[in-house]
């Protein structure tokens, strides 16, 4: 059945959903706050900054008026930056009355910066529980421009509210875009955020000359430090090798798309980060992300190795070469069983 | 301390190890049994075949016969291809005498076919408990090419033989050949195996044109139905997680270096499969474990859906982009977690 759904963000990932909830017969109403933005996409139904070779349905109407954006909207979904989603969610909790009830969907990928919450819990915090039919989150392996161009992509819809996360399911599935019920919001949502990190990492590792065994390595032990940081939330385990975790880890540390790889690529071959991230043009989550990390495994006690290593790199001037050296240098004996559950020596 | 080798294989990883423990000032004799490429090893210090642009030291010594290749070795290295592990340990077994007992490694990734076994069981059936002093799985992520040009490798000895394993970790450790241990046989044997069906698969993903979701979708699932197997059989879930399960599966299934990938992708092109393997010069391993993985799961009830399209593609003539699209459209709802144990409905 038709629905109406307010894409929030505009930016390359909002505009691949909206264009899969467009096929699926769905009303799509994008807002974002570039006014030019906005008119391009309403006028030549395009989004070349963000997704520059895909041509947009006519269909797809774009506001700069969040109100106009949510009227009468059966699900909103977020795509905004992390950095976004608190004052946006006040917006739409201002915006919404009890009567209209949205599905509240977020995929964006990030940790909130000082308070180190989860998306999830803050959008519980700003929408009042009265005005949503539940929170979903949608994550997992998906490059936008993959999406756009209707390459099969599979994905997670993570909710505490499984009807919540089964009307999400329906509203995206089609035969290219496969959607999975999750019911560990935790896990999921800390698979996406760190996996961020790792990325970073294995761009630079990559950019200061290593090769394919040096990354499998990377990303191996990257998996298990963001596992062991989610365990220690309340994640399920399992999670991890699924489609948000080792799925999203590997199509984000192996693939020149990723934003993410790149900053840490250009870190890698020297290029000083403050030219990097204005050279990128857009949002990159993993080095917000690594902050809030950093000083989650701090106060948990959980050993993070390459996650303080970027943190070094990006936050304390500490030289590449010489961290990510003394990284993959790092003395361990026995590898992980189920023993010792990963713990590093 | 200097120790005597016997590397039995003249390939790409039997020479790249090679390397390693000549460069570790080890006293390394290869074996081999094409005398055209022994005496090249020997003359030229080249393997051109298998390791193009490599230089091998002069004091690694090629023999193509056994019994001066194992006198007086502290340890044997088997590097050959799986199907001739059996007939070249009968050999072994003949020349050893009780009082040499070396540490027999073996770093050959597959399975027997018919009996399906892994190969450090075919090891002890062959050479008797006296004559050597425990068996040791070495493997992780490790393109030979890159080991030989001394990138950081990192790569796991696994044993039932906590002494054997440690002695094989001081033989090969140094600073670009990283080795941990690990008492998890069954999972490392099954993880090194298995991921060459995976990476099978994902070559001929790519070569059907489908992209990096794609990819990191089947990647995760690939784990799932490796995990599964192995645990069927006794290996310990985490090892999977680990360098010989997701490291390696990631290095090969995303990395043109490897023969299986290329071997899929080739497939996927549309070339039929007499032809790729014979263009390809080399064993591929992952063309027999599909059999004999899909023959296991076959006796075990264990659903492993990718290993299964692989196999009637390589055995039963079918269609592979009929096979690979439904493999990509199976249906599923909801994914894994520790309530179902990665079970596919």
């Amino acid at each position: 059945m038709k629905k109406k759904i307010a894409v929030l963000g505009a930016g390359s990932w909002g505009t691949a959903l909206a264009t899969v909830l467009d096929e699926n017969g769905h009303e799509v109403r994008v807002w974002g706050n570039n006014h030019e933005q906005i008119d391009e996409i309403n006028h030549t139904h395009t989004n070349k900054h963000y997704l520059p070779d895909v041509k947009l349905s006519p269909s797809i109407v774009a506001y700069t008026d969040m109100e106009q954006a949510l009227n009468q909207a059966d699900a909103i979904l977020f795509v905004v930056p992390t950095k976004a989603i608190r004052p946006v969610a006040k917006q739409v909790n201002d915006l919404l009355d009890e009567k209209q009830k949205p599905v509240t969907i977020h995929a964006s990928k990030g940790l909130e910066q000082e308070s180190h919450k989860r998306i999830s819990v803050i959008l519980e915090e700003e929408i009042s529980k009265e005005k949503h039919s539940g929170i979903v989150v949608l994550s997992g392996p998906s490059h936008a421009e993959e999406v756009a161009k209707r390459d099969i992509t599979t994905i997670t819809a993570a909710s505490l509210y499984p009807f919540a996360a089964q009307f999400v399911q329906k509203l995206f599935m089609n035969h290219y875009f496969r959607v999975y019920t999750n019911q560990d919001v935790i896990g999921v949502e800390f698979g996406a955020a760190l996996k961020n990190i790792i990325a970073v990492g294995a761009g630079a590792l990559v950019g200061l000359g290593y090769g394919d065994n040096a990354k499998a390595a990377l990303i191996t032990r990257g998996l298990a430090e963001i596992s062991r940081l989610g365990i220690a939330f309340g994640a399920d385990p399992i999670t991890f090798i699924g489609l948000s975790g080792v799925g999203d880890l590997v199509v984000t540390a192996t693939s020149v798309h990723s934003r993410n790889w790149r900053t840490g690529n250009l870190i890698g071959k020297g290029v000083p980060l403050d030219k990097v991230l204005a050279d990128m043009g857009m949002v990159v989550e993993g080095v917000q992300t690594t902050k809030a990390a950093y000083e989650l495994a701090q106060e948990k006690n959980i050993e993070m190795p390459i996650t303080k290593a970027i943190y070094q790199v990006l936050y304390e001037d500490a030289q590449v070469d010489q961290v990510i050296e003394d990284l993959m240098l790092r003395d361990r004996k026995a590898e992980a069983s189920s023993e010792n559950m990963g713990e590093e020596e």
